[in-house]
């Protein structure tokens, strides 16, 4: 069987966790590709921190252009977060001939058109299942079998960090402030929890979602955005008095006026599927004009199911340069 | 752009909304799959019937060797319903070269090991998304992306009718024999519903989901199988009272003495995603070592999602046999 080798950048939560995935399920993996799979190169600096697996010194580099030229290497994983060096660095793989997977919204949101462009170009597959509600296959899905339809609208809850708030002060009747104080001592928040609380972190995630499924790019920042952190409990308590709950929507829908695009809080009515995704689950719904309505439902984010999208694209890219 | 040459095996409820799911998204089909997409020839008696699609009369035929025997034609869809014929025309079409796409569930699960070796011996292409949760992509799922995971669990919502009959009786504490006869005269259930109230339809579908999750195939007959004839209205307001719904559940789960399956009337607690599928809805919940627990919901049956599930795959191998 043929190796497909892969490069590495970055070897934080979700690298870790991308790389053990890939140990976990290595027979799996490479009988699914029908190849061998090895990460042979990985950029960071954190050579010494102790990670639950298995990575000998010589793998570690401080040098991204050792693989970006490496001949060998067919696959860039891109797991830095941010927007630079990601964008430079995927641009700097992709003009080498390697294929990109990537986990970073940002980075995606942000250079859209320029990557896709950038990967046509040169003949390699760009994938970012990992960079949309975590573990759950949506983009896989609607840029293959479901391509079938014409999407009517999309509905997100996209972020774990503000739907695990805003489902503790539904339940608990608690303020925004302690519940994030809470979240972020349990590590579901941030200690700067601006980009999830003001909704960035989902208007990147919408931005890529209308790209694909209506093949419309919009800039993040010219998303109509507003957070959570206005959200009071007389709010939730007067949504639940006519039977809805409030949840951060990520909203696209086609109408006589075109596309029209949101991310806002929005009561949902408690008999529709997303009221009933509480916590740090995300969930996309999806009407097509065939296939009627359709739910994703969820881990959003983590190192494990944010590893298993990443190596789910890494899979189906190896099934090509594996032949 | 080359032209892809389909020919449709009957022209029923579900070969109609698979026609007309072409006929209304063919521009973005197309245009996916970098092809052109053509219904040449339809195997189906009845010409004269009504349908709300624009059918031309030289494509019928009544011979199924004119389709197979056709060396023009690149696809074959099966939608016949039934284990034979249909069985036996699938096998022909493959032995011809032809890809093969079906909806069928009950010929797919009864001919499991014969249809996939016959694909793989003739080189063809084999999908059945339609076959199990009709309009969800759960099939495309596993088989693919997925796969960077094993699964440790499946546990799923498979049938629409006894769906909508246990919500209804849930709902509205109607008896059994009631809610039957409101699902039938709204066309939610068969005039004989044996093979959907008995659990036979899910045991076809959950036969299916076995063999692709766990590469075990295990026959519909050998699942133990109960369906729902004998649920009281006392049962679904004992299951309420201790929070709880009673759900048809097609189960699979490794354990440590194999993989244990069943498809039996079963309580679910009301906080677990599966307990908030209501009425005509299937979904299936899917656990995996990587990616934890997720959730698809859709449409598990009708005209249109069905075509939609259909038409993905012929997208699909179109693709493909586009190039």
């Amino acid at each position: 069987m043929k190796i497909v080798k892969v490069g590495l950048l970055g070897l934080g939560n979700i690298g870790t966790g991308t790389y053990k995935t890939l140990e976990m399920n290595k027979a799996q993996i490479e009988a699914a590709a029908e190849c061998k799979i090895e990460i042979t190169k990985i950029l960071e600096r954190d050579v010494d921190r102790k990670r639950d697996i298995t990575v000998v010194p010589e793998q570690f580099t401080q040098d991204p252009d050792s693989i970006f030229q490496d001949p060998e290497i067919d696959i860039v994983i891109e797991l830095l977060g941010g927007i630079e060096p990601a964008s430079t660095f995927m641009l700097s793989a992709m003009k080498n001939g390697k294929h990109v997977v990537t986990a970073n919204k940002a980075a995606v949101a942000a250079n859209f058109d320029r990557l896709m462009k950038t990967a046509k170009e040169n003949h390699v597959d760009f994938r970012f299942e990992a960079s949309v509600g975590g573990g759950i296959p949506i983009l896989n899905a609607i840029t293959t079998v479901l391509r079938s339809n014409q999407f009517e609208e999309i509905l997100g809850i996209l972020n774990g960090t503000t739907n695990y708030i805003l489902t503790q002060m539904t339940e608990y009747g608690l303020p925004y402030g302690d519940v994030l104080k809470k979240a972020q001592e349990k590590g579901f928040a941030e200690a700067d929890p601006t980009a999830d609380v003001e909704g960035i972190d989902v208007a990147n995630k919408l931005s890529i979602l209308m790209a694909l499924a209506f093949d419309t790019y919009v800039a993040p920042e010219d998303i109509p955005t507003t957070g959570i952190t206005d959200i009071t409990r007389a709010d939730i308590t007067d949504a639940a008095v006519n039977g809805c709950k409030i949840k951060l929507i990520a909203s696209a829908k086609k109408t006589e006026n075109g596309l029209e695009y949101s991310v806002k809080p929005t009561r949902i009515p408690n008999s529709h599927p997303l009221a009933t995704i509480n916590n740090e689950f995300n969930a996309v719904f999806v009407r097509g004009n065939a296939v009627d309505e359709l739910m994703f439902y969820g881990k959003g984010a983590g190192p494990l199911p944010t590893g298993s999208a990443v190596m789910g694209d890494v899979l189906e890219i190896a099934k090509l340069c594996g032949r």
